[in-house]
């Protein structure tokens, strides 16, 4: 099954566009995990099934886990959902980016290793870092287009024979770089008015649309520029608004609740 | 002492500009080493150690750690490195790029977990993607800006109001980014023109320069474009011409017979 595919099922089973990003900081867990040898993966579990009825996809992010030497439970973590919420797709937000031969073991370890449907890859390096991870069927790559933070103007916004850096990328994107159908593009929140540029650009392309709750993009705004006919075509992403709603205990509850909401007002502009 | 010091000192006293870079794949292992449970820290101490001699700095590409779940020999690695070869800096090339929240997380995984000296980053999402970074008093931050690879030329030499891209960062890199002084950039050795395009723009960045080696970077060429006027200023790696010199047991002695060459060769053109 391709990427496309799970992507579209599970958008049609759940009703939903929502993606749950899993941003695990030890130093914001309630009390009751606090000291626990795999309090990650406990948080992380609890926020993924309480949070599961309301999401259509999941993208933890593997510097949080990295920084705390935890990757053995992000490959737990990831298990658990496959076997426990299986169809809802699981994005690693890794954004690399390096030569061919480097590319081919971060592919390794994306789909090997942690079992990821789906990668963040970052074009600043040209097709042949992206390249290697086309080689694992039915698995998807999405690539930074147009990110949600401050500092992304910086490059992506550049004029590049007339036109900003972005639209050259998502140009690259569509039309040379796309001819297995896996890739997919983040475009962010924060900037509704690209994303419907970029829409206009790659068609049916999926957009991993990060930047709506804690960095404040507009939900209404976004999904009416970047929904596609059918009324999807969209992972928009929220981490820490739905992960950290709750501070004690009731975290889960609280995060199953600020979900819903988000799946919700989503859902009111579709 | 500041990351930028830590490299002179290495210069001066190994009089190398060699960085080996190290890119263990258990594959390509002699037969001694392969199945053992630690063969990636074996194969990888052995390469350090006999090539300790003719270096200036060590490039672990974590990628390879990462997909064989090796994180763990990674660390055990860098200390090694740091007790049996001090003054040596470490560059941990992970090409990390991410919004603040992140990369203040990957700053921790690269300065904290592993305790590299230096760390490479990808400028796509921009300052605040790199800021993070330099809250790490004392070490390195090398951002990408022209790569070794083909497809380095998709976006790096994309005409960006009259000047390729990659002129764009270095001047970011040289003129707003750089108050702490704690910047390198990273100049593949395939384009040695674009080395001295580089070294022109930035004064006395330290650059570090992939490419030769396995990727065919012409040494003389390079050498003359990227030093100095003290005949310094670069990181030249080169990873599988020296950790693959030789294929059998004997493979640390062949490595250090290759390291010895190259530095001789870079030198005869300081």
């Amino acid at each position: 099954m391709s990427f496309i595919d799970t992507l579209n099922a599970a958008w049609t089973r759940t009703q939903s566009l929502l993606c749950v990003g899993l941003d695990p900081e030890p130093s914001k867990f309630p009390g009751a995990l606090k000291n626990r040898p795999d309090a990650i993966f406990d948080f992380c579990r609890a926020i993924v099934d309480a949070t599961a009825p309301y999401a259509s996809s999941f993208k933890p992010q593997i510097a949080y886990f990295a920084a705390n030497r935890a990757e053995d439970q992000l490959e737990q973590l990831i298990a658990h959902i496959h076997e426990q919420h299986p169809g809802l797709p699981v994005i690693l937000d890794a954004k690399r980016g390096d030569i061919g031969s480097t590319a081919e073991q971060y592919a390794r370890e994306a789909f090997e290793r942690y079992d990821a449907d789906a990668v963040t890859v970052n074009p600043y390096m040209g097709f042949d870092s992206i390249e290697p991870y086309l080689a694992h069927e039915g698995r998807g790559v999405i690539v930074l287009c147009r990110t949600s933070n401050p500092g992304g103007s910086d490059l992506q916004f550049l004029n590049t024979d007339g036109r900003p850096l972005y639209h050259v990328v998502a140009r690259l994107a569509a039309e040379k770089w796309n001819a297995n159908g896996q890739l997919g593009l983040v475009v962010g929140a924060t900037f509704p008015r690209e994303v419907e540029v970029v829409r206009g650009i790659v068609g049916d392309m999926p957009l991993l649309i990060p930047g709506i709750g804690a960095q404040g993009g507009d939900v209404e705004a976004t999904v009416r520029a970047g929904r596609t006919e059918g009324g999807a075509g969209m992972l928009i992403n929220s981490s820490r608004a739905i992960i950290y709603a709750g501070k004690d205990d009731d975290f889960a509850a609280a995060a199953a609740v600020a979900a819903k909401k988000t799946r919700d007002n989503i859902n009111l502009y579709r």
